[in-house]
């Protein structure tokens, strides 16, 4: 017992430590799960220097561990010393009525919003929980430079890494997502998630939008020190035309100005043999970017 | 339909090709799963020349997803340009009453060898299926280079993989295992499998289990071309002295002369987390063997 973050088990691979961890949150009022990965020079007690960190946001379904299992992120996170944070993609067993009764509503479907209507307002603070309460806990136990931050993550988790990020720019010093809900305002997933979590006043909705933010980042008129934006999507997708609208946030991209790219990536589907296949570029892309903004 | 394999699914990864397959099996005397991983250059219908492969066993309550999404082979693959052959675990829905009722024996637990006794013979001949009809059905309809044939496996499947390749050292050039069990005879998962598949006396066992193998292809005499063994051994595997028994693998190279080599490896459990780790150095050990075969 740390009192703030409790072990539960732990595997070595590349070197270094996949562990995961239980802790209470105050944001979400009950207990919570998340996975880190450290790499070796970051295993143990008193690691003589801090690293980056990246935090990776899941799809609808996923628990912490997915991507631990799947993504191919430890390579990677190893030999280029990135530690990594993992959160589950909700809180589970609120007594909430219903939580369950969906993939895509209540468990295993936060949307990483701060939610509002009475039902799900105790319990689903996937925004506060992610940009505040989990970093907080992990960055004082961790040997994390806060300085190289950035967020990245998967179709719903990507929607979440894209909002988070635009939201929090004194945060998040890079941005990156695999087949994100770009719009989740057009998706019936997102209309879905935010009826339910934000109520029916769709003004309310647009904070949460990738498209949205980028266009108030715009016409706030700062785009300096912006966290760049990387955005890979495969031609053979399954969600891509119902769900996702990538092409809706390229050209929101385009038309603000704002430092992203999007990519198509030719044959690939929605799974984690197409995240894993990207995952280095991914990890390096947001290397550089804490190396650029250490020069500015 | 090919008549032979039937593509149920694929997925791009690393540029090539994953793809489940469902086959009728006349060994098994039923239908077969296996899944496939296809290099950049060995997918289409007329690649220009053929390739190295490596058939891969998966351990206890597998079928043959696991591997290609946790086992990280594909990115080595890919780069190193193998194709590999992953077949499920054992017959599954034959009918056998109670095939479904332990983790350890019938469905997931073949062990990998041609049953004899009434119960199981009919359908659990998966060494027949694996050496003989898998391999002609696969090397018949995939590019692959027939003097370019290695074979391994994780826990049951590392000991698949080592008896398979002791038994055939014709079929096999190169055969490598990670927490293999390594002397079934002794190991309680082993007894009981071998008791309900081939029997209660002994003498059949041995056909089948490593040490004895080792010993049997030491007394031959004939220790010239045979396929090089490597096995890796997590320190920290929760089943390594019940039911591995690797010391005594270790102990049987050494005193047969067979080229092999047990590594030790600190700190590492039993999951995929470890398989994974050191999947490169498992590829790069099966083409130097293969080029070594071609030299000789």
């Amino acid at each position: 017992m740390t009192g703030k973050m409790d072990l539960t088990r732990e595997h070595k691979q590349f070197g270094g430590m996949n562990r995961f961890y239980t802790h209470e949150s105050k944001a979400c009022n009950g207990p919570m799960n998340f996975a880190v990965y450290l790499p070796p020079a970051a295993v143990g007690l008193s690691p003589s220097r801090k690293f980056p960190v990246l935090y990776w946001l899941s799809g609808l379904t996923c628990t912490e561990e997915i991507f631990m299992t799947e993504g191919q992120v430890q390579a990677y996170a190893s030999q280029h010393e990135v530690i990594i944070i993992v959160p589950d993609t909700s809180p589970r067993r609120t007594g909430i009525p219903g939580e369950d009764d969906r993939y895509d509503l209540g468990s295993g479907a936060s949307f990483y919003v701060d939610a509002t209507t009475p039902k799900w307002k105790p319990h689903y603070q996937m925004d506060t929980y992610i940009t505040q309460e989990l970093r907080e806990v992990v960055e004082s136990e961790l040997p994390i430079d806060q300085n190289q931050r950035g967020i990245f993550g998967h179709s719903m988790g990507g929607h979440g890494a894209l909002v988070l990020g635009l939201r929090n720019p004194e945060l998040y010093h890079s941005i990156s997502a695999f087949a994100p809900i770009g719009a989740p305002m057009k998706a019936p997933w997102g209309i879905l998630a935010f009826s339910e979590y934000l109520g029916t006043d769709q003004k309310a909705w647009e904070g949460y939008d990738a498209c949205h933010l980028l266009r108030r980042v715009s016409a706030s008129g700062n785009l300096k020190n912006l966290a760049p934006l990387l955005v890979d999507q495969g031609s053979d997708d399954e969600f891509f035309e119902k769900e996702l609208f990538t092409e809706d946030l390229k050209s929101a991209i385009k038309e603000t100005g704002y430092p992203g790219k999007v990519r198509g990536q030719g044959g690939y589907d929605h799974s984690y043999f197409f995240i894993s296949s990207f995952m280095e570029e991914h990890i390096l892309f947001h290397l550089k970017n804490f190396q650029s903004a250490a020069k500015a």
